[in-house]
């Protein structure tokens, strides 16, 4: 028992069973858990099995996406109402299009303000995961910060779940402050990725605490698809890109802090820094992948600040093993920090994300399917995309044996507008588009980013728009053609039907 | 000649026409002036001039829009070869739709960042209006700072134009500093609207002056319409909606910085503060109008931060006969300061911005009419609405005798995303749409702010979109009917065809 070191809770540990009969119909969860990392393992999951059997439906506002299938569980069972800021599970994912589920979608870095402003989202009980507790009661999280803090401090009541598969050094690598509301808000005076601001642990009221549970269940393994041909040929573009801009003398030769997005697109990407000219790199992510540890191990990356770290089991039994061989290169904040606008903008943060779809002007769809169905969500793409200093969107040029161009004429969804998109990349080539006129950036990007077997349906689209002027030409009436047949004829190929009757 | 302090520039001082004979073909200038303020007025109008008897073909960077008919001459005469990142005006917008100009519209806060970026508008010439001139040679600016500093640091020359119709005493209002490109940006240190942070003047290198000129032309007057029935009713429902806020304990009585867009509607807004029980308000703003001056008068208002003051002939005769009466409740900024991500989500501004036209799901619109054509530009709505404490967007419901509604079912370009709009208001009504899923954000839109006349199609729309599912239902074949039809019958309305057959 000596994770808690504050005695007075020594009384209130429970089991998972237990701990879960505090929380009632209708309430709203604030739980702990980004990418799958630091989650509510044994409490929320109850509240699933609860439902089978009798009438619970609660609201979960949780860092980002949970592990195992605790969202799906939830969805299945019917014990959703709401769920807010971000998402990744194919079985809430069908519940939300399928309106049986509200998803609230969220910039991953204003959440915690939004709790702030309105009192919709008022937290009944915080889960929150933790490796241990503090003397004076405090919570020692575990793989990811998120937004614990906010709900720790906003909660009626906090269940804590201490998970003793993580080793206790743990402690240390977090940095957590509650920015206060406006007009007290302070500076954040975040300068470095490395820059302390704040508590290695989360501050609460002891008396809200009712339960402590423990837990055996290590994070969800996140699974890695290695780098194919498309992945590794984007990662070249960027790394190119990057070395022209060194080579220019607009960057040095540790740029500036990295952000990455999830899955395998952005692990590539991160992955092709090590075999770079690069030296002394950072980031200032919100995710830490297994690619963070490969640059560490070969000395590419001196620091990483995130809101977790989200690895491969693999890469977990490597970095818990031999903690304190990373443990002074990493810190882990909350997710309003770590994707605060404030310091995104003034370390510069290099932004690389990955789109469902980009259209010819620069603009980026990065969560809805043919412009209805949710995907996973925002996430932190915007906060990095508008606030850094340079924001890269990368996807494959061409899916689904080239049903799907993911160029488009006009996205179906904007995520993410043409100011806020310096650079495009597919495997074809990379756009750089800054500065540029929206025609400009059309030519560009249809020069260097579309797939050849949809460039010259692409130059079709875009020269009779241009023949009615404008801006940004565009022809409302067939903005969306290329969509709707993917629909009815199950490609966006104009020719694709005619091929087939002949 | 006292207004020069620096004696070394004496011998610079030329006719405009002589100082316009330094820029040359396709030379790229960086230009004073945002919202017709403080711009060059006698020597940037003389490239117009030549252009008609010689080849000559410039890009312009400026901070905002060009007073009097600069930017017409420039478009009209073939002047214009690229202009960024703002611009407000009938011809030199029919140019940029018809391709004879390019046009990069930004976001106004990240131009002087851009500058540092990339070299593609390394400024040949920066030509700046003065009110005087320091004793070592600096730049001490007239009714507008916008983006001067960095063009000034960026430019090979520098052109002055001292305009000896503002008073001397508008020294001591500017408030100028230069950020530092990353890896070394420096903490922006304002944490009240009035907290001052640089110089007053702009710091320029003497070397870099090639000329000075002296300029007797007032700034081209604001033309403001009185506020109407539509945008006194939007007025109303603000103020209502921010007492409510106060009631409620969520803000206090002097709220938070206040952002006001330019034109009538913001303007009205802003005025109605006058007979509102709110106190001790300051702004956050970019661009100050004559309600800004109303608000002092009335006591209501104590301090006021902008990159300049854009008024009309009456309210310029009273503030700059009066100057020391105001002076010390206003600050002008460099806009890369006034709109700062950094400052806004500090001060936690609360934006008040206008649009052409916007969704059922709180997508915005402010540049692109029918999807192509460029109006003036994004502005710093974007700076305001993503970063702030609250970003309110007022459009009316109907115009043009109910042929066009400006709530349609998917916006025809998006400027700025659901996830960016936390409040929509029409003269029918106000949506708090803050923490709403989409299809909460659609009814309540619906229910609040479509015209009478539009509400039964908007529904039928919604109604059948919903039925085919996802988190943000749309029916990608008919998302532009409205717009299309309006094209074709001269109607959004979809009875009107069939009513005039009758
Ligand atoms: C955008 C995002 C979903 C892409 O992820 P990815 O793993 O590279 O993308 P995938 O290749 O799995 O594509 C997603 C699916 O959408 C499908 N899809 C993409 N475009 C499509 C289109 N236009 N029409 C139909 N389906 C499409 C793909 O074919 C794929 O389907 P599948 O799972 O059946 O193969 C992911 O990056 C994301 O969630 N981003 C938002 C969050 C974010 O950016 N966070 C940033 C920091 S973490
Ligand atoms: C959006 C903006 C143009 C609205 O300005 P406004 O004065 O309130 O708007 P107007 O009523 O003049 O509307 C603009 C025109 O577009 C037309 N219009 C609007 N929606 C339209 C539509 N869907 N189809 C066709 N025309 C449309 C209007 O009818 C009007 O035309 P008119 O001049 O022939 O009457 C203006 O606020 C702006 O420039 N915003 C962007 C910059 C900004 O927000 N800066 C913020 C800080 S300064």
């Amino acid at each position: 028992m000596q994770r808690i070191k504050y005695p007075a809770y020594l009384d209130k540990i429970q089991t998972a069973e237990q701990a879960a009969l505090h929380i009632k119909n209708r309430h709203i969860l604030g739980v702990s858990g980004f990418t799958k990392a630091g989650d509510s393992k044994t409490v929320l999951p109850q509240v699933a099995k609860r439902a089978l059997v009798e009438d619970i439906k609660v609201t979960v506002l949780s860092g980002a996406s949970l592990g195992y299938d605790t969202d799906a569980d939830l969805a299945k069972n019917g014990a959703l109402y709401k769920r807010l800021p971000f998402q990744a599970d194919p079985t809430l994912r069908k519940s939300i299009n399928g309106h049986e589920v509200l998803y609230v979608d969220q910039h991953l870095g204003q959440t915690a303000d939004m709790l702030q402003k309105i009192d919709t989202y008022k937290i009944d009980i915080a889960i929150i995961e933790a490796v241990s507790i503090t003397e004076e009661g405090h919570i020692v999280p575990t793989t990811s910060v998120g937004n614990s803090p906010v709900f720790a401090e906003n909660a009626d009541k906090i269940i804590i779940e201490i998970n003793t598969t993580f080793p206790e050094s743990l402690a240390g690598i977090h940095d957590v402050k509650v920015l206060k509301k406006q007009p007290h808000r302070e500076i954040i005076p975040v300068t470095e990725s490395d820059t302390r601001i704040g508590d290695p642990f989360i501050k609460i009221d002891p008396s809200k605490v009712l339960a402590i549970v423990y837990t055996e269940v290590p994070d969800s393994p996140a699974v890695i698809v290695d780098p194919d041909e498309k992945t590794s040929a984007i990662s070249k573009h960027i790394l190119e890109f990057l070395e022209k801009e060194v080579d220019a003398g607009r960057l040095t030769e540790s740029l500036l802090p990295l952000q990455a997005g999830i899955g395998k697109t952005a692990n590539a990407i991160l992955s092709g820094f090590k075999d770079s000219k690069f030296k002394n790199l950072t980031m200032y992510s919100e995710v830490l992948q297994d690619s963070t540890f490969e640059l560490f191990d070969s000395g590419k990356l001196t620091f990483a600040s995130a809101s977790s770290i989200t690895i491969t089991e693999a890469c977990s039994d490597k970095v818990f093993s031999n903690f304190e061989q990373y443990k002074d290169k990493l810190l882990l904040r909350p997710q309003n920090i770590s994707n605060a606008a404030e310091v995104i903008s003034r370390l510069g943060v290099i932004g690389i994300n990955t789109a469902i779809e980009v259209d010819i002007y620069g603009n980026v769809n990065s969560t809805h399917i043919g412009g209805t169905k949710m995907m996973n969500g925002i996430g932190g793409s915007g906060d990095f995309a508008r606030n850094g200093y340079l924001s890269i969107f990368a996807c494959p040029s061409m899916s689904k044996e080239g049903r799907i161009s993911h160029v488009v004429p006009m996205v179906s969804h904007t995520d993410h507008t043409e100011h806020d998109v310096d650079v495009l990349v597919t495997e074809q080539g990379l756009a750089d588009l800054r500065g540029l006129a929206p025609v400009e950036r059309a030519q560009r990007i249809i020069e260097n980013c579309v797939h050849p077997e949809y460039k010259a349906q692409m130059l079709a689209y875009f020269e009779e728009a241009n023949k009615a002027g404008g801006q940004t030409p565009h022809l409302l009436e067939k903005a969306f053609n290329w969509h709707t047949q993917l629909k009815t004829a199950g490609t966006m190929k104009v020719n694709a039907l005619v091929d087939e009757l002949v």
